[in-house]
């Protein structure tokens, strides 16, 4: 494939939950656990283990501090990971061009 | 996320090397084993793994013949493999869609 477009992509991002989870931040801006929790129906202990692995890319960071003594989780992007996960749309958007060529 | 848009992503077209074998295959055609894996850049059992599961989930349909006393084998869309991918390319496209709404 030319260049190697669809090897390069990133691996981080392929899994749906953490797809999901950057597409929220993107659209939504910094969030809380339970929005994103509820936007993509995951469980607890699966969500915590994919914002995990985002945070230990160095894609978002994650706050917690108690409000009204609740605990309140807050997640953001980092603006590493906006440019990683925006040129990640943009090798998406050149493999959708190249399946449809022949369609054109 | 809007109506489980993220959730029912095709797991099967997940894979990066199944994205891209339907890559190519949407784009150029019927394809032989050899040229799937020169533009994919993987290795014979690995790409052989990754055809099957294609091929169990009807998407894809290997023929396996002899040319000129070599085994040639060729692979092709199925109807339902290209409309299930078509739907999938447009699928992600929503997704880019809702990502980069705040930077519209």
């Amino acid at each position: 494939m030319r260049d190697g477009l669809i090897q390069n992509l990133n691996e981080i991002f392929q899994a749906k939950a953490r797809l999901g989870i950057m597409t929220v931040l993107t659209s939504m801006g910094d969030s809380d656990f339970l929005t994103i929790k509820k936007h993509l129906d995951l469980t607890d202990g699966n969500l915590s283990a994919h914002l995990r692995v985002l945070e230990e890319a160095g894609y978002i960071q994650i706050e917690k501090k108690f409000v009204k003594r609740k605990p309140k989780t807050t997640c953001r992007l980092t603006p590493e990971g906006r440019e990683a996960f925006l040129h990640y749309l943009k090798q998406l958007e050149r493999i959708i061009q190249l399946a449809r060529k022949e369609e054109e």
